[in-house]
C-alpha cells in the first residue's frame, strides 16, 4: 500500500506527469504551531536545479496546504499537501514509450501491472519522495515540539571518497554548506569535483548517506517486528536507489568479537549510558538514549548519457542512450529525503509508546 | 505490534522461560497439504544443542498445531502452533536480575516497560525466533506449491573468513552437510576451527548470512513503501543481533559507476532477462525474475564469558560474566530463520499480487 | 484513522471551510477504464442544493482527479481525487465560534483536541462523505466489471411514513425519478410533503435508508472479524447521523422462532438458494449468493431553525438558534452515501477473496 | 482478518473440535495486575451447560496463560490463552458432514474455502467466542484501573418479553441474579419459561442484549472511520447470530423531529451534561461522558430439532432435524461476549486517545 506508519501515518499519491504529487499525514496530534516555511525549507533541499551537480529541471516544488490546519495550529485531522507539476514534459520521453531502461522499474511495472505511465518514471520517479519530505518536515517539527530529537543525514561517502563526520556535533548549517552537502570541508570539494567528472562523462555515481538521530527518548521501538532498527531499515530500504542498510557496527562489526564490539554500560552522573555506541542507540530495538546512527546505500543513477543495450517491450534488442534531464549523483539531494523518514519513524514510535507505556494512573 | 504481514500474516507470543512460546499464522490459504514433518525439520535447524559449535541447551522444540488443520489440509483459518518450554532453568539467571548485560535488551525493556522477566531474555529472546520458523515453515511450503519458489540461506562469512557461494546451484544438502551450514567446503571447516577457538576463549563471533530466492514470480512487491526490498529488510532487520542488510551489489555497488552498475536487459529465448544481477532481483521494488539475493550482518552473540563492566539497575557499577548456556556463533543457527523470513515475505506479496492484479474479467 | 478498507482502501481529508476535501483511492487494480461521467453523477446525487428539500447552498463539487489515471485507465496506483470548497461562508458560522450545537461534534472535538475549526462543522461537517462518494464510485466499476455486482440504496423510511419496495426489482432510475429518492411512487409525494412542512416549521426529519446490492458472488466476507456483515456495519455507523445498522430480518426478526426464521435451502436448477432471505445475503459473515439487504437508521438533521437550550465553551447556558442553511432531512442526499460504502466494503473483499481463496495451482 | 483491534489487539483462533481455541491479546500494557480468577469468571459466564436453559454440553472451559504474565502482572508483551477442546464428540456431528444446515455458515464456508471442519461449526462456532472473552476480560481490567469505566450486558428482550432496565443503576450481581440474565425481576421468569417451551418444542428464539458502558472518560473514538459508534457496530455484528445494532434512540429514533430528539447541553456543576441521552454517549463518533447505551439483535439460533428442508453438498433434497446439544436461546451466555466486545473497543480508543491527544510538552 500507498501508506507508511500506524499511528503517524502518511499516504502518498502521484506521478511525476500527472497532475501533482501530494500526501496526507493522518494522526498528527493536534494543536502543533506549524511552521509552512520549514515545511518549504525541507523541500527546497530536495528539489532538482539546485547546482550544476544535480539535474537541470527546475521545478518549484511550492507547498500547498489543503486541509488539517487552522489559524496556524494542526486540528489532529488528516494534512494534505501537494505539490503541481508545472514543468512535466512528456514529450521528452516520449522515445522511452516502448523501452525498458536498463535497472530502472520500466520492465516490472509493465510486468506487474499491465500498464504504466512511461513519462518520467511514473510512480517510480524520485519525484514520489516530496509527499515524503513533506510529511517529514511535519514529523521533524513534531519531534521538536515533543522532546527535542533532531534528525541530520549528510553525505558521507560517493564513489570511493568517504569523509570522517562526528555524530556528535555535525549540524545542518555544516551540512547545508557543502555543495554536496557533505559537511567535511576537506573532503566535499574533492566529491564534488568527482560527480561533475562523471557528469561531463555521461555517467553516474552512487555512494553512502548517514543518518544521525540525536536526544532520542529511552524506550521507543517496539520489540519483535516493529523494532526501532527494523522500521529504519524499511523506511530508508523503500527509498528508490537503496541497495543497503546498516546501523551502529553495520557489516564492518561482523569481523569484531563480541569482548570487541559489547557497549560497556556506565553511570554518567545518574544517567546509564554506553562507553562505546557500536549498537548504533537501540538495543533490543528500542532506543537507548544513545545517538541513533545508521548508513544508507544508494547506488549510482540508473539513468546516464552512455549508450546501453536494452530491450524494447517486444523483447527486441535496442541500443539506449538518455537525452533527457537527469543527476549524475542522487545523493546531493538524498539528505532531506533520509532525514524525513528518520522522522517519520521516530514520530510513529513516540505516539505508540505514548499509548502503551505510559504508566498506569 | 507482535505481527508481521499484511495476507499472509504471524503473530509470535512467548518468553523464553513463560510456558510456551508460540504462533499463530493467519491468511494461510485452504487446501494446502501441510507437512508437519518438514515445520519440524526446520525448527530442528534451529534449536540449540546441535553440536559443539551452539550452545549446549538441549531443547526439544516439538512442534504442536492446535488449530487451523483438517485431515492433512490447511482450513484458511489461523494456524495455531506452539513449542512447550522444557528445558528452562530460571534459576541459571537469578544472578542477572537486578542487571543489565551489555548490548543486551535488559536495559531497554527495563525503561521502556517498567517490567521484565529476566530470565533467559524473556521476550527478547532468540527463542521468539521459534514462531517465525514455523509460520516460515508454512510458507515454504504455500510458495513451493504455487509456483515453485524456493528460499536457502547460508553463512557466507564468520568473523574474518568469506566463502564464495555459487548462488545459481547452492542447495540445501550443501548447507545441511556443514556443521556451520557454510555450503563452501574449504571454507567450512576453517569457520568451524575458529567458532571453536572463540568458544574456547570465552567470546563470541559475528558474521554475514546470505540469502537466495529462486524462481520468484516477476511481480511480486509492492512500489513505495512495501517495496520487495523494504520489507525483506524489515524483516531480516526485525530479527535479534541484525546490524545491516544490503541486497544485489549493496554497499559495494556504491563505489562503481552507473554505467558499470545497470543490469542490461537482454531476450533470453522469449524471457526479458539481465545480464548482469547488481539489482538483486528486484527493480523498483518489484521481483524482475532473476534470484533475490541478499546478505545480513549478525553481530558477534553479545553474551560472552569473558568479565564485562556494567552496570546493575540501581546504577552501581559491576563486573559480570556469563555463567549460562550460550552460543559462541549465533549464525549457524541462522539459516533457518532467514530462510522463514524471506518465505514469510514472498508469500505474503504472492497473496498481494493475487489480489490485485489478476487482470480484470 | 481516516483510513477505510484493508486492500481497496479510501483515505478521506479535508474540513468543510478548508481548503478542498479529497480522497486517495489506494488498491484499485490497474487497467480499470475510468469513467469520470459516472464519479460525478454520484456526487451530483449527494450534493447540496439539488431542490427545495435540500440545503440552498449551491455547491459545484466538480470532481478533480490528480493521480492514478493514464489515457482514461487506472494505473494500479493511488487515485488522488478532491472538490475545491467554493461557497464557503465562514461568516455564517462566526456566532457558532464559541457554542456547542446540541448533538453536534462541537463539545466532543473540543475536549478530544483541545481545538476545532467551528466553521460549518469542520471536519466533522457531512461534506467529508464527498471523498467516499467519489472512492465508492471507483469501486462500483470495479464490481460492476469484476463480478457485474451492482449497488443500490434508496429512502425507505421518512418520520413515521415507510416505503414498501421489491430489492430484487427496484431501479436507480426509480430512485432518481423521486425527488425524495424514494422509489415507491405512492409514498414518496407524501415524504416530500412531510420534509417540507419540517422545513416551515424549522425542525428536521429522521428515516431510514434501505440498501441492496445484488449478484455479489458467493464467499465475499471473512469470518470472525471481517465477516460482511460486521464491515457493513461499520461502514454504514462511520456516516454522520446514523443510530441503527440491521440486515435481514433485523430487530424485527429477534420476535421470530428459530423455525420461522431459517432459511431453507433448495437446489435452484443447479444453483443452491434459499426460500427465504431473513440472513439478507450473508451466513457465517460470508456472502451466500442472495440479494445483501440492510436497513440504516438516520437521525433528524441535528442543525435546526428552532430556538435550542445548550452551553458556550465556558459553559454558560445560552439560546441557539440556527440561521445557516441546512438540510431539514439528510436522507433526500443519503442514497449515494450508502451505495458507496456498500461498494467499498464489497470492493475490499472482491480483493480479499481473490488473494487467498483462489485455487493452489 | 483474525485480528481486532488497532493498539489493544486480539488475534483468535481455534475450530471447535480442533485441539484448543485461544487468543493473543497484543497491546495490553505493562504492569497491569492481572487477576485470572476474573478471567475465568467471564468464561465461566460464557460457557454452556450452566443450566436447562443453555444446551447440555458441559465444557470445563478452563483458561491457561501461556505468555505475558511475569510474577502477576503484564509484561507488556503478548498474552497467550487457551482452553483446551475436552468434550468434543465429533461423532455427534457425522451425519452433517454431508448436509448444509439452514442459516448456518456451512454452505458459505465451503464456497469459500472449498473445505470445512464440519464437526460442530468448526471455526463458524460460538466456541470462537471464548478467545473474545478472554481477551475482553482483560480489557476490562485495564479500563477499570485506568478510569473506572464498567462495562455491562444483559438481555432487554427475549422472543416478543421487554424489559425495561435503568442502564444507570444497574449492576453486575443484578444480571447474574437471574437465570437469563435479565436484570428486571419481573419478566426474567418469564423470559425462562418461554425459553424452555422453545426447548421442549424443539425450537429456538432470538432476542435483544443491551449493553452499557458507565464512566467512559470524554474524547474517545476517532472522528470518520473509526467513530466509536462504528467500531461498537462492527464488534457487535461480528458476533454470531448477530442481525442488527443500534444506539441510543436507534431506529426508534428516526421518528421524532430534531428539536426533540437533540441533546441538550447544560451545564452540572461545572461538568457539561446532556439532558436526555439519545445520542447513546457519543457526538461524532466520540464518547461525550455520559453512559454509553446500545442494544444488538440476536436472531434465534439456528440449530433447532424440528425437521427442515435443505440440501447436501450434492445438491439432493434432504430432511434435517438436529440431534446434537444446542441452545435453544443463545442470549442467556451472550452478556459476556458483549461485554468484552465493548471492552475491547473501549481499551483500543482508550490507548488510542492517550497516544495522540495527550498535550504536546
Amino acid at each position: 500500500m500507498n501508506t507508511f506508519g500506524h499511528l503517524f501515518r502518511i499516504t502518498t499519491w502521484g506521478e511525476s506527469h500527472g497532475g501533482a504529487v501530494g500526501v496526507v499525514v493522518d494522526g498528527c496530534p493536534p494543536q502543533l504551531v506549524l511552521d509552512i516555511a520549514a515545511i518549504q525549507f525541507e523541500l527546497n533541499r530536495r528539489k532538482p536545479g539546485q547546482s550544476h551537480l544535480t539535474t537541470p529541471r527546475q521545478e518549484g516544488d511550492a507547498i500547498e496546504i489543503l486541509s488539517g490546519v487552522f489559524e496556524g495550529k494542526t486540528l489532529g485531522t488528516p494534512i494534505s499537501m501537494l505539490v503541481w507539476n508545472k514543468n512535466a514534459r512528456p514529450s521528452d520521453y516520449k522515445h522511452l514509450k516502448d523501452v525498458y531502461r536498463p535497472s530502472h522499474a520500466d520492465f516490472t511495472y509493465q510486468q506487474k501491472y499491465g500498464i504504466r505511465n512511461w513519462q518520467g518514471g511514473g510512480r517510480a520517479s524520485a519525484r514520489e519522495t516530496i509527499g515524503r519530505v513533506a510529511g517529514g518536515a511535519i514529523a521533524k517539527q513534531l519531534l521538536r515540539e515533543a522532546c527535542q530529537t533532531e534528525t541530520l543525514a549528510y553525505v558521507k561517502q560517493i564513489h570511493t571518497l568517504t569523509a570522517e563526520v562526528d555524530t556528535d556535533t555535525v549540524t545542518l548549517e555544516q551540512i547545508e554548506a557543502s555543495p554536496v552537502r557533505c559537511p567535511n570541508p576537506n573532503v566535499s570539494p574533492k566529491m564534488a569535483e568527482r560527480i561533475d567528472t562523471a557528469r561531463r562523462e555521461r555517467d553516474s555515481l552512487g555512494g553512502v548517506i548517514e543518518g544521525v538521530a540525536r536526544n532520542v527518548p529511552i524506550g521507543l521501538g517496539e520489540p519483535i517486528f516493529d523494532k526501532l532498527k527494523a522500521d529504519l531499515a524499511k523506511a530508508m530500504m523503500s527509498l528508490p536507489a537503496t541497495m543497503g542498510f546498516q546501523i551502529g557496527s553495520g557489516f564492518g562489526g561482523t569481523t569484531m568479537t563480541g569482548s570487541e564490539h559489547n557497549d560497556a554500560f556506565y553511570n554518567d552522573d545518574s544517567r546509564i549510558r554506553t562507553r562505546t555506541n557500536n549498537s548504533g542507540g537501540t538495543q533490543g530495538g528500542i532506543s537507548n538514549g544513545e545517538n541513533i546512527v545508521f548508513q544508507v546505500a544508494f547506488k549510482p543513477t540508473a539513468t546516464i548519457g552512455k549508450a546501453q543495450e536494452t530491450v524494447d517491450i517486444h523483447g527486441n534488442a535496442v541500443e539506449l542512450a538518455a537525452s533527457g534531464r537527469h543527476d549524475p549523483c542522487v545523493l546531493v539531494r538524498a539528505p532531506a529525503i533520509v532525514e524525513a523518514m528518520t522522522a517519520l519513524v521516530l514520530a510513529d514510535h513516540l505516539l505508540r509508546q505514548r499509548a502503551k507505556y505510559t504508566a498506569l494512573p
